[in-house]
């Protein structure tokens, strides 16, 4: 070995769960009643997945026996339940790859330089993972980072300048808000903002809406309704933004800086290149233990298909529960696989820490 | 029509659940989101089912989102769930017939007169039903209700007599220990308190094991360890009970009365009787939609079987879930059955009474 080699950092563990959503928290909860200690990996950077992502402080009704909990909520409950077994979380990183080794093991990698050998694998990834809808025309690319923005950031970037921010949904409106705050001073204020969407219909908080609509009539704020068809440039620097709108003209609308809130769309990710058995981007399981074609990886939640799947949580649960007793047939092989109740069995009171 | 005619009542509903445990209560929410109403039948006098009959007060810890939560708890919670969709609860009554006519529909009859007519029927029994559990000794039968006992009633007939009670459960201990008790005037209390079992291993909280074993020292509580093997009666009269101990004696005990508290068994009733597959006493269903191989008929936890099927709470929830689609096709054959969210869809907010 020489000085050229690279280390990686090898962490052996019994299963990994990619996802750390309520699926992949529940996840860890039933390998541990199973005696499986595991480690999470997610490509956010906080726990909770798209339950946090879209419906942090919305209400859930169809939990059962919990009437009412916003996403958040729901999401801190499955974490003070999974305790008990201290699953080690790996955040901000995405699985690139994964090898199956003639011993059966899986070889795990992440983005983050991370590698795992494990014996089980459960795929929890919801959706696969999100990343930002981009703005899909001409020339946007190359603008990315100077004068197209994905992230409003640092609001004193754009004092004295033209904004265009585009987008129909909440954040669109929170950021175009922001931008107009009577609270900054008048140096660090943007020349212009302008909302633009394409149709005059924005989903979003009542308050929020409000505000806009008031941001706008008192003319802090333009609302420009219709398409982006082009982006105006001299030496590649962005001047305006060309608008199709509705009634079929064509405007120019004066822009330094795009700041495109599209919201997020779902991307399945380097799990679309894992030779697993797709259809509709959905993991193929039977619904016996919730395992792929491949031994060893499991599926479940909403990245699962089976007929009659329906991509609930509640769902999730259930999948989740017998991936572990399929999973504790191949990490623990010589064990009689029972059904215990957390009510009355000692083995798994020891492993809960209750006795 | 005459006046012999006894003309039954009859409730037409879309559908009917047999068993109010956990998952029958779900079953009710999930059908409820599809727009379905129901009407609920269970052989107890109270909602709860084998939850609230087994633990009641105690511990479950494998109920997604709830950390920890009593058999009681986990029950009163799903009945706020399911209180936007009303349904009717008929209680102490079991089902007796089950009749498809020729129009599909279901006519089903219960053990209290009560008559419906349905389109779908949800069979989420549990284990069937719970009887108590027979002293299985000659003569019981005939003494039944007289000298032998299977619930502890009104104390006070045991006035100045030798009462044996038999069991080795919290029921046994706590009988006994009630008759031996303080507070009761002299004269209304048995002669004799024997506590009979086959092991001298008792299951009950520990302080009621301390009160049991501070009455026995005291020379209040006789305890008696061994198997019953005959009752001896003059007359039709018991006197004693015969017993052999673990160390191979055989005693006798006197006693006028035996207070049987073996336990509660489960029976599957009158569902054997139905004309539906069983594998095991279980109904064979499918996982696409938890129906039975009789289209319309449902089997949702405990009662059923399929491969991989555990009898966990948490599995009954989510096959409750996929039974109500499949009874969505049923009951609104021509509405488009999509799934939706309870976050975000404004018609399961006008099914849940929120808008």
């Amino acid at each position: 070995m020489t000085a050229h080699t690279v280390t990686a950092k090898t962490i052996h563990t019994d299963a990994v769960i990619v996802g750390a959503g309520p699926v992949g928290l529940f996840q860890a909860f039933q390998l541990g009643l199973q005696d499986i200690r595991s480690h999470i990996i997610d490509a956010l950077p906080h726990v909770g997945g798209q339950c946090v992502e879209l419906y942090a402080d919305k209400p859930i009704y169809d939990i059962p026996g919990i009437p009412v909990c916003t996403g958040l909520e729901l999401v801190a409950q499955l974490q003070n339940q999974v305790k008990p077994f201290t699953p080690n979380f790996h955040l901000n990183q995405e699985v690139t790859e994964v090898v199956r080794s003639d011993d059966g093991l899986f070889s795990v990698h992440t983005s983050a330089g991370q590698h795992f050998v494990c014996k089980v694998l459960h795929i929890a990834a919801g959706v696969g993972a999100f990343q930002a809808r981009k703005l899909n025309i001409d020339g946007a690319a190359e603008l990315e980072g100077t004068h197209v923005h994905e992230r409003l950031g640092d609001a004193s970037r754009f004092a004295g300048q033209d904004v265009v921010v585009m987008g129909g949904e909440e954040s669109a409106v929170a950021a175009a808000l922001k931008l107009t705050l009577e609270t900054q001073a008048l140096s660090q204020k943007p020349r212009s903002v302008t909302l633009m969407h394409r149709r005059d219909v924005f989903s979003a908080e009542p308050a929020l809406l409000q505000a806009m609509r008031d941001a706008v009539a008192s003319g802090k704020l333009q609302l420009q309704i219709g398409q982006p068809t082009a982006l105006l440039c001299s030496n590649h620097q962005l001047h305006a933004v060309q608008v199709a709108t509705p009634d079929g003209q064509t405007l120019e609308r004066p822009a330094q800086h795009v700041v495109a809130l599209l919201g997020l769309s779902p991307k399945l990710g380097p799990i679309a290149h894992w030779g697993l058995a797709l259809e509709r981007k959905q993991l193929v399981v039977n619904t016996e233990t919730f395992a792929t074609h491949v031994a060893g990886i499991f599926a479940v939640g909403d990245i699962n298909t089976y007929p009659g799947k329906k991509k609930l949580i509640l769902c999730g649960f259930h999948e989740a529960t017998l991936a572990a007793f399929g999973a504790a047939a191949i990490v623990h092989p010589t064990r009689k696989t029972l059904l215990q109740y957390t009510t009355t069995s000692t083995e798994l009171h020891r492993l809960l820490g209750l006795v």
